[in-house]
């Protein structure tokens, strides 16, 4: 944990740098402190077949779901929450010049009884003089 | 809000239209009456690596997960979701002749608590005379 | 019922082989015997775009996330659940030797009155006098 999944409209490939997003999303999710760096998963997947609201062909969107580890306080989640959507609106702005972007964002809890995880990158960073 | 997932196993392409299942599905987000226009992004993620059932290469499924802002009671819920699905199945009927194909479809409320959204699309087409 | 999604970062196209790993994972959750053969979906997506941790390009991650219907006991999830996840282990066993590796896996329960299905594959099974 974290993860955090990117999906959107194809159309958005030609008008923002969506790899330059996942790092922006990386970079809050380590200082707002709440997740071990070497847990953290950004991804983005293109959607190719979409409609959005009237089927404008410029319109395009971009959804994001965060799925945490249980545990964290609720303050601590709207926190953490706010300032990631704020990195996101700052860094995607142009995008809302036009009529035809919607962007949305979700946190969710995993299961702790339903969870199951291994890493090997966590004892490479914890190692690592410069972390 | 609202978002429509498809996930499809690849050899579906070749059998149906995906993208016009996309503009069915949004014809009936629209007319059920309970999410604004302006909000609803439906879209499909084909997927090439699966295996289905007992791995025959013909077996297919397509599996529809729909999130929802919460506030609708589980009635409208549960109606919207009927008609929905009875217009999915109308849509691939021909596919359930053959013994190869699986159908589903979820439903799921987003915690408000834990949600963000900034759309620039709503009040386009508020501004609409056709809308 | 059910659905078993992989998302993995496209570099581990040249590691492991994820269609092999989509039939180990079948093979379990067949002989977890909590599912009927005619209802399993499991399948993979590859994501280009991602950042793991600390943004090493050799990092990589392989996340699943089961969804199943209601009325299985958390024992009976738990077992089901430690016996995918330690096949899966012992499937990508090399990966976790390089310290680049995280791993993760997810039960979630479908909501029944939210959930509508239809699949024409039970059928053919049942009928197989091989099954």
């Amino acid at each position: 944990m974290p993860h955090f999944e990117i999906q959107y409209s194809r159309n958005l490939d030609a008008r923002t740098d969506i790899a330059a997003l996942c790092r922006v999303i990386t970079d809050e999710l380590v200082d707002c402190g709440l997740f071990p760096l070497g847990g953290i998963r950004v991804r983005a997947i293109a959607c190719d077949t979409f409609v959005v609201a009237d089927g404008d062909r410029r319109n395009a969107y971009l959804d994001m779901v965060l799925r945490i580890g249980a545990g964290r306080g609720p303050q601590d989640k709207k926190t953490a929450g706010d300032a990631i959507f704020s990195a996101v609106c700052n860094h995607l702005g142009a995008l809302f010049e036009d009529p035809h972007f919607a962007l949305s964002f979700e946190v969710r809890e995993i299961d702790p009884q339903l969870s199951w995880k291994r890493n090997s990158i966590h004892a490479r960073l914890q190692q690592s003089p410069g972390k």
